[in-house]
């Protein structure tokens, strides 16, 4: 059998999140469903990122194993033709055997976007925050989340990982039109970039001091740390391999 | 009375345009309604641009009289609490009586987005091409309609308007992710923008020689251009005044 990896994009606002659920509408059950239709044989779809409803990708990878004996390009053309508008196949690929999305990956790009004035254009794709934010505060305050952590703090108290422990390679706030927060980890805990982002506009509206963001990584104890920034802010931008 | 000048943003993409008709949800309607709940009396907008159905706006503008004597930045706020989340009012202001969002409008300035890509994220915005484009070709198309010309050929034949005459101020093709064409003069025609970009993309395809745009103008004739671009790729950016 061949094993398929492809990068998809989707507009996560109309989906529950990637992963199959009953009676729901999700990106693994939809694309899944394009490539049974197109190869006629069932399909187990593996994705590097189980994305929560709301939230988009710019690059979502995923692999399956199938008998078909099409060429990557034109698995990628068909499905194209098939999948609803608000998923596209980027990129698809012939890959080895033991190509696993989630388990061979080295790392995740994620990219939260706050809008500094209420859009209309684009507005499924930011959080819009009516507070001015000190950006370079935050700043100050992500530098400390870059290095090797327990992330305890920053993930969602219905995670069930044995570790919390994850290797942040990048981490930065970038202002332009928008707010943006980028940040590269080797693995993410649930809900972990809509914590930490949560969490540093508290620092940024002046609510919590810089060096609090120590102290909450250390307590281990997701009561510490902000609330859950909404999710449609939030985009997984590429997985490397 | 009072005048009260508006900037509207909206995204077209659930609009039947700008302009009120019976049966249709549109942005003028939308906005109209929206007032008349905030300031109890009835309200007549009249815009800068009456926009078509799809085509969005980051800066259209509008204006209504009004007995009320709520400052414009509460109109502002309590408005745009009111509207829905596709119309999102960017400014109010106070004008001198005689402002008239058409008739005072020195000019207007329309984007034009060409994706290069298939695209989830943001497709409402843009139009994709699956064809290469040689943008070379497609600015020294533009270059020839910068002046004062009759743009009789690149006008819906439907439209009523006595005289075709604009004068284009500036209309040029940059590209980075996306290929976008920036167009400003002091009045447009209907669909002029579209067909413009229908017409500049058959010269990017090489389907059509770059001087054929003079032969093209010269020819006051509305089947001699190309087809009109879709609609959702389409945004009034800015009016000056």
């Amino acid at each position: 059998m061949r094993n398929i990896k492809l990068t998809v994009e989707y507009d996560g606002t109309d989906f529950s999140g990637w992963q199959v659920q009953p009676e729901a509408r999700t990106v693994q059950q939809t694309v899944e469903q394009s490539l049974q239709e197109l190869l006629s044989e069932s399909i187990s779809l593996v994705s590097a990122a189980r994305t929560d409803a709301g939230v988009h990708a710019l690059g979502q990878v995923a692999n399956f194993h199938t008998h078909s004996t099409l060429p990557p390009e034109t698995i990628k053309v068909a499905l194209n033709s098939l999948l609803p508008r608000d998923v596209v196949i980027r990129q698809a690929e012939e890959v080895e055997p033991e190509f696993h999305a989630r388990f061979s990956a080295d790392w995740k790009r994620y990219r939260y976007r706050i809008a500094k004035r209420k859009k209309a254009i684009g507005r499924h794709y930011c959080w819009y925050l009516r507070y001015e934010l000190d950006v370079e505060r935050m700043r100050q305050a992500s530098s400390i989340l870059a290095g090797t952590y327990d992330f305890t703090s920053f993930c969602s108290s219905n995670s069930e990982t044995k570790t919390h422990i994850c290797r942040v390679m990048e981490c930065q706030w970038q202002e332009g039109e928008d707010i943006d927060f980028e940040i590269q980890a080797d693995r993410f805990l649930q809900h972990m970039v809509r914590i930490i982002v949560g969490t540093m506009v508290e620092v940024g509206r002046g609510r919590l001091p810089v060096e609090e963001i120590g102290r909450i990584l250390e307590a281990k104890d997701r009561r510490q740390a902000g609330p859950t920034a909404p999710a449609k802010g939030l985009c997984l931008v590429e997985v490397g391999y």
